[in-house]
């Protein structure tokens, strides 16, 4: 059988360990696996476009677990009532091909997104950041401010978003659940980026956008790029990346997805693992501008699946189904469909036509 | 919130519909959707392949709906007490990324690949076919003599397995079914072929094999090469290809999985479509001889979950899961995470700091 994992489990997992917990906890399992980055079966994400949005699947394996993550963008969709962005995966045996679990992962995306922005920023901004600008106060707002907050000793947030509602929304958030974490509201992204030491840009509108402009910087400054992850969906002038050391998750994709998307096919870039393992290094100078160009990469969410069925098996959470046959004999598949005998089934008679 | 069939809810629809009649309905679907062709977003499955086995992905849409099925090949697993192939997908709105449908599809991959076998026959396969040699009496066997008997009117079948107990397991489950299907068992694949119409392979080993050799076919013959479906995993000589008319679902995928891997990439190939629309021919003459080189593909899986759900609908089976949140407010998905408010909140003091 097949675990089931629900929203209501994540939200028992988070409401069990702690939110802040839970992101470190789900950080150190992201530095785990970057930090085995070329023992994994890699592609770029397999995209269905269409006219609102694209659907997405993401399958990444090591020489044990497979996992893969359905995810859709559809900006448009909170004029129906629905989400943005919805997702689910699955985590399957590689030996067997047995799906073990299969979790939602749209709030699992939110905090894997925002565990790897900590990740990358622990290597890129510098250790004394204290003060984010947030452009784009949407969905992913509040995992990204608290991540920041709890793992990265961020104490002010500078916030932006052209839709007011969506920065009230994020500041009653916090207010709730980070007390602690001063949230500024500003009249324009210039205003939220002024004294930033990182800035987080995580717009949702699918535009070649420019969030973030090249007077806008400051030296020293960390961009950690969520937003531009898309083909025709960026956030950063090119300028932006040009005055900047770039880092990204995996490259192929990167280059088609990210910002990244808006430069030269030899525009350099550095791989996060890279940085990780120490065969590249991250900031070199307190001066340096830095932007990761984070797009969202498969092992991201392989690692977040992991630490779901982890925690979930220690909590006791989930609940079994038959998404695949559980057979008595595995070679008689035709068994399982339970069909009743025809009615003139004449045993006896048949058994002559039998050689 | 998403619906879920599982395998006995798949057993209660063949159950309620008649499997013969059901497999006739997933014919017509599959010929309705082959002959939209051209509006189907399509691309070759995203495998990922170990030692012992494979884990596939494969997504289409059309301007309404988007499908994947998620599939598996090991053929070791029954020593596992596990299926060789165990499979599941989704059905989901093009329109919103909404997951509306998430059904097994293991048993249903079964049916569906003996439909479009079925579907491909009709117009390849001599009309006056009576008999029918099985090579390979594992898991999708029986599927593929029944749907043969009933809509292709096929009345006795010639079986061969390495493994006497897979066929003595097929003997037995088409008496019960299918008592007036004639079935004889063989001492060869050769034996199996010696006058038969039709002849479908449909082994299991993962390894480039020859089970039809060019001096077992006879003029008229068709082929329905099934099993061949995987890079290394090969049941026809080449020699059979080139003495046969060769028709494929997908080109790009059959290139690379189908038996038409062992051939030059000019080898002349047709695809299925073509023939159902009329835009080339099936079967020419009563002498010629035709290969359906089947791997399946992700349009075959498209048309089995829209019969699927409009049947589960139709019955009322299926139960709804939270496989993606149902929010109360689309844009705070930080509140479906229902934290508690941090003990030291004081909303008085706070909204002094907000601008």
């Amino acid at each position: 059988m097949t675990t089931l994992l629900t929203t209501r489990d994540i939200g028992a997992i988070v409401a069990a360990k702690g939110l802040a917990a839970f992101l470190g906890t789900l950080v150190e399992t992201l530095e785990h696996d970057f930090a085995r980055w070329e023992s994994f079966d890699k592609s770029a994400r397999v995209a269905n476009h269409s006219a609102d949005g694209v659907i997405e699947l993401m399958p990444i394996s090591d020489a044990s677990l497979y996992t893969f993550k359905y995810v859709n963008g559809h900006p448009k969709n909170t004029r129906l009532g629905l989400p943005t962005v919805m997702a689910f995966g699955v985590l399957a045996e590689v030996d067997t091909g047995r799906p073990e679990l299969l979790s939602e992962l749209t709030l699992t995306t939110a905090m894997r997104t925002a565990a790897t922005s900590v990740l990358a920023a622990r290597r890129l901004a510098r250790a004394d950041s204290r003060v984010m600008a947030v452009i784009g106060n949407g969905a992913q707002s509040e995992f990204q401010c608290v991540a920041f907050h709890a793992l990265m000793g961020i104490t002010e947030v500078r916030l932006f978003d052209v839709d007011p509602g969506a920065t009230a929304k994020l500041v009653a958030n916090l207010r709730a659940v980070a007390p602690a974490l001063r949230a500024v509201v500003c009249a324009s992204a210039a205003d939220a980026v002024r004294g930033a030491d990182i800035v987080t840009t995580v717009t949702a509108d699918k535009t070649n956008a420019t969030i973030l402009l090249p007077d806008m910087l400051a030296p020293g400054m960390h961009v950690n790029g969520v937003g531009g992850d898309c083909p025709g969906k960026t956030e950063l002038h090119p300028d932006v990346l040009r005055a900047a050391r770039v880092f990204v998750e995996y490259e192929p994709q990167s280059r088609i997805e990210g910002d990244l998307q808006q430069m030269p096919a030899d525009f350099p870039v550095t791989e996060l693992w890279r940085v990780l393992t120490g065969a590249a290094p991250g900031r070199r100078s307190a001066d340096e501008i830095t932007v990761f160009d984070s797009v969202g990469f498969a092992l991201e969410d392989y690692s977040a699946l992991r630490l779901l069925r982890d925690t979930a098996r220690e909590l006791g959470l989930g609940r079994p189904i038959e998404l695949v046959p559980d057979m008595a004999d595995p070679k008689n598949l035709f068994g399982e469909l339970h069909l009743p005998a025809a009615p003139h089934a004449v045993p006896a008679a048949r058994a002559a036509t039998i050689a």
